[in-house]
């Protein structure tokens, strides 16, 4: 019974009645009574109190800050709200193109997949124990971006199709041996592509130069080669000349293409590629005005260890079973920081799920069968057209049709669109029509008479040959794995679903107390509105008269992210926090070189910072400096002044996370900006950790000039398994002109706002919050931090605190005395929570050898105490281990995480099985919360030396 | 690799194309080459050939069957014509009242429940081993309706408050000691309860007396007194004195009680009532125009063994811990037949769980906050209208106000419609106004300017008094019990809500093979109407112009149902099947009596009859007489003829169901027809096995006047864990003047369309699969069972079979003469399942010491075969007790279900614990379907003798 008593009939007046429960009480997990204790814990009487206690006054608000955010709204009020701007957009059928086509999302995926918290709600899987659920998924999706590219390696997928070609470029500079810095890029690309190509190339000194190749190749040397297939107009060309010519002067080949005209067309492994790229949109995956989507790349064998991002990779476990891993991360930004080669650090894989269950739903039949559909559609229209003395610009395409119709494209356009069908607006000459899935004869017959045109279907049908290039037809089969036909009823998908997604420990079963990764409740009511066709199924080019709900919410939130961090504007484009990091860091970089500093490329760096910071200022075309930090953890003054009085003037930026990454409010933090203001530099807050902030303090008030925010920590977008994220750029006024994609700057995502399909819910979360109801959930996040580090000291030291001992909203555990004393590991403990049920905190980062716990203001106490209690228990029997009751390697903590399979095995330890099953006792019934991790511990070191990235013969499961 | 081959490019024509993959594809489970083995193993060539060997030719359909039901639909195309239909309903603001309020659904118990296959897929909890989460939630449902009651015992839900009052009436009448015919009920009954009431009282002789009870109770004897707490106009009168004058005169008491009210008003139970009813629809479930809802029926503690339907209670299992499963089994109408008192089987458990989530989630103080608010709008509501001149009718009411507006109420409540709130419309008189949840202060000050009156909300909420009477204010506590108090952030409650549905199986994880069930896939497409607003929020009394959209969907679908069945009319108001049985033998025992024939009453019953037939047969004034079946199974013709010859002028009717409970299409019931026929009789046709006929033959073409049709078994209504169910009745056109509700027969459902919110399921699945997809869908589900029968009947002998040794949708496996050998029952059969995942299929009935198997359409060959494979090694280790290598009393069949935690405990039995736990081997990884029981066997006795009913302190749980 920890809830307010029952008020005494008669006292609340009618107006506090008809406010209700404020939505706060259900984000928040303690109930008053519960914060007390947690209060007297830490030892303060509340939660102002520990305000005062953990921040310095420095950097707090004082007084009213203005704000445009309104009152807290009730979910009820919200969504009816969000419902009138919903209602303001028009969804229209999507023929405009552009490599964003019209796709059925099957009901079962949407609410197996989309809508179900046990897919959304999953961590990256770092813990890959208990993530074979969505590894799975993601092996999937790799087997069927390189069995439809034809090339052997794809990673569990990017961004976007322009970030992705961005990351093929550079890999394509890296992994030959061209000394040249030219880049050709393919004139009939999707324009969004250029433009990040633009963005992403000037930095790194590479020469784009964007070239008509129905002229061939330009003259002179090339490290690689950008080619389209189809390109942006529809038009399929014979790419194998091309690519043999690029080989021939040293230079490697990318193709862009499309993922769903590979079941009909040659794959580009095929025809001599190195590298494949692309969206998966279409398969599946809703528009949502732009994204998120999951973005591909697919290489050659020989450049598996060159690929960005995350690659999932088949190893075994300590029972040598198959079990699936994140493979090779060495190789990843937090790893090589400044000698990073991307930024990448997450994929869109609840996106890359939905794509992959398309393709094993419709199996390769059936996605040939779409891709029929598609290009016949796309054939009649052309030839409805030209019987009617419309001109078609190309012979051969597989779903995009150009019509020229000189000075009648926009009177056309108009036409169709007042029938409810989107056209692409080429110029006042051409018109661009996108076929996909969606289209049926009837659009047909509406954009022939938009046209002018009359035609009749089945005559042109049986008159009219596809317009694939014959000799580029496909051959080669795909999706022969038995998991593409296995689950072909929506009862067998169904059951697949939801027996990966019970394989895999979520938010819905249990805390993930991850420090910076900030995983608290996505609440159902801020989820619902991404699936309202409204918001789904808007294409990202379509008339801004059709799009005015979605642009206003965006406009709001912007405006309310701005407020909440102090800065001037906010972006929403970059779609992923390492995109808003490189977004913030290029406006830094254009800042100086408008103001004539253009030498200004020194970016400071502390060591304790995420490995991403350095990744981005490297991309941005930045030198990293390190500056050391202090034994509290802070950035060292001295040394900082010290490298600012070595670079003068060529600092840059600083880049800083606050509260720090060890989980600490460093009080000096306006002493570090007005130094690097002195001396003529930027500074860069990283906003990873603004869950600690929010409502308190503003990056921009006490010193930032930009910021990057995390919207799927802080604003409550689920991580969805490893993505999407959302990280919008928020800067200072004199940054504004330099916000991405507005002039100054190239765009750095393929969309112009990013990834809005997932905006609904921070929009959702700050309108039900407001600003007092975020203040309060961040204040509870620090008391709960705070209440971990104080009952969880005496038995792990903490290694960072700030003022009176306080940490911010998360707090690091050192193991490493423990470690040295008794030989069990981090690992081992994070794995011993897994036979808990409990998922590990964040290991070895930012400190190599602890464990960083980010309760966040939604866990109730029960559940800290359930996480508490089991770091306790489990530092009890290292206590054992280190008495020598246990051999250090043959205990409950080296075991684990133990599956039921091998407890009901023989069992010759020297620990019993119920202790290794259940370590604090079973509980019978529904009140067990006992999970089963279905695999032992998986040998990482295996799976990189026998890298396999698609899936695994069946065999190998059964044997 | 089961699947058709790729289709070589360029042979589909575009019109093929576009149609696309049929929904039938998906909902139908195997795949062509699946098919094909299934008939090989059966011994047939297809699909036809199947038919034409199982069916009786004179049943068949010849030719084709005129049909309104249009070509299939896509699953996107049906959505959208369905979401044309929704937009031509208009939600408005409910203050109708009339025991429907407005609610609000937390959108967390939306999707974790209503939209959330893990519950809406689960089968009535017969199994209660793999059932205890859905028992747990109902056990928190009965112990909120008794706390909020005040009587200990409350059932698990009955289907509506109009039925929970005329169970009441019976329960009364036999818990009672008064020889009296006589009923007083409260003339401010709800009228669609009083309406019900004389439906149900008629045929059993009870003497209906509707009374003014202002006036006192009437004059006489009576057995029974209904009273209304808050009356139908809302006003509150102090029960106690009439309670006391029927006790008094040998009466009992029902109270019909608003459960929210009764957060603030004193309980039926300490007001010294006997039993209460009414509905929980207001706890968060949507009106849905009428329903489902849960309705509800407590009792004292001396009449617990007397009430109706499901009741959960707390048992033990074979390790002592607690275990829930229903208790008392033995007083429902499948065991005691015509000595039932009761025909109801079912209960309405997904919306139950509904509403036991909304009480756990606003706990105590959260619903009375929600009382509150809503008497208080009620209230300052009043007082306006006072103040404005308006006449009030009643000083004491809880949420609804009537005014007296003498002349203007059809203008004042037009005007309140024009902005959206709609309200009761009384007479040219009064009006209803009806507070909920849902009310604001917007409301109030429009509906004030809808009469004309000006007032101000706060200046009036200072002034106004409350409106419920001083001396019934609610005193006791309720809810008390920590499941209240534990769950009330998101985040707990979403975590709850998982780990109940993990502890069940439900069809999200293995097929449910129950004979006479046909537990198939409820598709997701069907499913997400349901929780769209428009269908959703409407109220069963809304006017008729803001029902337009829905009441077109329903007589589509009544059209479409009539069609499919060969008969004249349908009523969709039955809300389960047992109301549809009820409905079609009034409508029988109604055209008799209209004929001069009201002597004709005896009704004609097999043996093999679900005992639903012979409970319903009484309840409609009927004699039931049982009619033999030969030893094939079949209706035995000499005793049916000897039975009509008995009865002559006597006979009302045969009930069959068609094909028969043993799962065999009767060759002869055109005969059987005839022969009642001839007799003067009617045919009823039980529709459960409906899903054997669909597309082949309709029974009212081979000789039915009337059946009812289990939606929730043909037509994809989920089972939502026992209900709802959806019992249409389908009648000649004869009997179409007798359908409940109009006219000639009164109605037997609280709302006129029954159970609409659901209806979209089955409109939707019909309008997907068109005639031709349910043909094949029923072809399907043949071949299936009779593949069954193939590969197990010579594991176990197949009890039943028709013409050529083919069963239809389902087989019986008779293991008597197995159990004889070797003690090994169908219990231990059923439980070893859960071992291998797998839910049981039917236990004992229609003959005792059988298993009843009905594998459906929509199961795939690989997941049948684990069924038939399971049962073959469960066939292994029956053959190892009878060789006597283990005990009859310790086996792996007689110990299951193993729970994880009784293998890692000691272990002392004769088989391993790797056998008990993995009888199929462990599979590693996420191939693995383990799925582990959370207790062990349950002991059903030793509940029964120590009745609990609701929840048990926590530690019983913890010991």
């Amino acid at each position: 019974m920890t809830d307010a008593p029952v008020p005494s009939p008669g006292t609340p007046s009618l107006a506090e009645l008809e406010a209700g429960v404020p939505f706060a009480d259900r984000h928040i997990g303690p109930r008053p009574a519960e914060l007390e204790r947690m209060l007297a814990a830490i030892g303060v009487g509340s939660l102002e109190e520990l305000a005062d206690r953990a921040l310095p006054p420095s950097i707090r608000d004082t007084g009213a800050v203005p704000t445009t955010i309104p009152a807290p709204a009730s979910e009820t009020a919200m969504l009816a709200e969000l419902r009138g701007l919903a209602a303001r957009n028009t969804v229209t059928v999507p023929m405009i193109g552009l490599g964003y086509a019209g796709t059925v999302t099957p009901p079962v995926i949407r609410r197996h997949v989309l809508e179900n918290p046990a897919w959304y709600t999953a961590y990256t899987p770092y813990q890959p124990e208990i993530s074979q659920g969505r590894l799975e998924a993601l092996l999937a999706f790799q087997t069927m971006v390189a069995d439809l590219t034809g090339l052997p390696v794809a990673g569990a997928s990017l961004l976007d199709e322009a970030t992705a070609a961005a990351e093929a470029m550079t890999l394509l500079r890296r992994a030959g041996k061209a000394k040249s810095p030219r880049f050709v890029v393919d004139a009939d690309t999707l324009p969004q592509t250029v433009d990040v190509l633009r963005t992403r190339a000037e930095p790194l000194g590479i020469e784009l130069v964007v070239a008509d190749l129905g002229r061939g190749l330009p003259e002179g040397e090339l490290f690689g080669l950008l080619l389209s297939y189809p390109g942006a107009s529809g038009r399929i060309a014979d790419p194998r000349a091309l690519i043999e010519e690029a080989h021939a002067r040293g230079g490697l080949v990318a193709v862009a293409a499309d993922l769903l005209g590979l079941t009909l067309l040659t794959p580009p492994g095929e025809l001599g590629a190195d590298a494949a790229v692309g969206t998966t949109q279409r398969f599946g995956v809703p528009l949502g005005f732009g994204g998120p989507h999951a973005g591909f790349l697919s290489v050659r064998q020989q450049f598996a260890r060159q690929l960005p991002g995350r690659l999932v990779g088949v190893s075994r476990d300590a029972d040598g079973n198959p079990a699936l891993r994140l493979a090779l991360q060495t190789r990843e930004q937090h790893i090589r920081r400044e000698k990073a080669t991307s930024n990448i650090c997450t994929a869109q894989v609840l996106l890359a799920v939905v794509a992959a269950c398309y393709a094993i739903y419709h199996g390769p039949e059936g996605l040939t069968r779409i891709a029929r559909r598609t290009h016949r559609m796309a054939a009649v229209l052309a030839a409805g057209l030209r019987a009617g003395g419309v001109e078609v610009a190309h012979e051969n395409f597989f779903d995009t049709v150009v019509a020229r119709v000189p000075g009648r494209a926009e009177a056309i356009a108009d036409a169709a669109h007042a029938v409810g069908i989107s056209v692409r607006r080429i110029s006042a000459d051409e018109l661009g029509l996108a076929c996909s899935e969606l289209t049926t004869t009837a659009h047909l017959r509406a954009l022939w008479e938009a046209f002018g045109v009359e035609a009749d279907v089945s005559e042109l049908d049986g008159a009219t040959s596809d317009a694939l290039p014959a000799d580029l037809r496909r051959e080669s089969e795909f999706l022969t794995h038995p998991t593409f036909h296995e689950h072909r009823s929506e009862t067998a998908l169904m059951r697949w679903l939801r027996r990966l997604a019970d394989a895999d420990l979520a938010l819905d079963r249990t805390m993930i107390p991850l420090g910076s990764c900030t995983m608290k409740l996505n609440a159902t009511a801020e989820m619902e509105p991404i699936t309202w066709p409204e918001f789904a199924e808007l294409h990202p080019f379509a008339p801004a008269e059709d799009s005015e709900g979605t642009r206003e919410m965006i406009a709001q939130l912007e405006r309310w992210l701005a407020e909440l961090t102090g800065y001037a504007a906010v972006s929403v484009q970059p779609n992923a926090g390492s995109q808003g990091e490189l977004a913030g860091l290029l406006a830094i970089a254009a800042y100086h070189r408008s103001r004539g500093e253009a030498g200004r490329t020194v970016c400071l760096i502390p060591s304790s910072a995420h490995g991403t910071n350095a990744a981005s200022a490297v991309m941005a075309g930045m030198r990293v400096v390190v500056v050391a930090t202090d034994a509290a953890g802070d950035v060292d003054l001295d040394d900082l002044r010290a490298k600012i009085a070595e670079h003068g003037a060529a600092l840059a930026a600083l880049m800083i996370t606050y509260p720090s990454t060890h989980g600490v409010y460093e009080a000096e933090v306006r002493e570090v900006c007005a130094a690097v203001h002195e001396a003529g530099g930027q500074v860069y807050v990283d906003g990873a950790n603004l869950n600690a902030l929010l409502g308190l303090a503003r990056p921009g008030a006490f010193g930032g000039d930009v910021s990057h925010l995390n919207l799927h920590k802080t604003f409550c977008i689920p991580h969805g398994g490893g993505g999407p994220g959302v990280g919008p750029v928020a800067v200072a006024e004199h940054l504004a002109p330099f916000l991405p994609g507005r002039g100054e700057v190239g765009p750095v995502s393929a969309a112009p706002y990013g990834s809005p399909g997932v905006l609904p819910i921070s929009w959702a979360y700050i309108r039900m919050m407001g600003l007092e109801g975020l203040r309060r959930a961040t204040l509870t996040a620090v008391a709960a931090a705070n209440y971990v580090a104080a009952r969880l000291g005496e038995h792990y030291p903490v290694l960072y605190a700030g003022r009176d001992g306080a940490v911010a909203h998360e707090c690091i555990l050192d193991l490493r005395g423990i470690t040295k004393e008794s030989g069990v590991t981090v690992d081992d403990v994070a794995k011993r929570l897994a036979d808990y049920g409990l998922h590990a905190p964040t290991m070895s980062f930012p400190v190599a050898g602890t464990l960083m716990v980010e309760p966040t203001e939604s866990e109730d106490l029960a559940e800290i105490d359930r996480f508490v209690d089991a770091m306790i228990g489990i530092r009890d029997e290292i206590r054992r281990v280190q008495a020598g009751e246990w051999p250090v390697d043959d205990n409950p903590l080296r075991g684990a995480p133990h599956t039921a399979a091998c407890l009901v095995d023989k069992w010759d330890h020297p620990y019993p099985r119920d202790l290794a099953a259940y370590p604090t006792g079973a509980v019978p019934g529904v009140h067990d919360r006992k999970v089963w991790p279905p695999v032992r511990r998986i040998d990482q070191a295996h799976g990189d030396r026998n890298l396999v990235c698609s899936c695994p013969p069946i065999e190998a499961y059964t044997s």
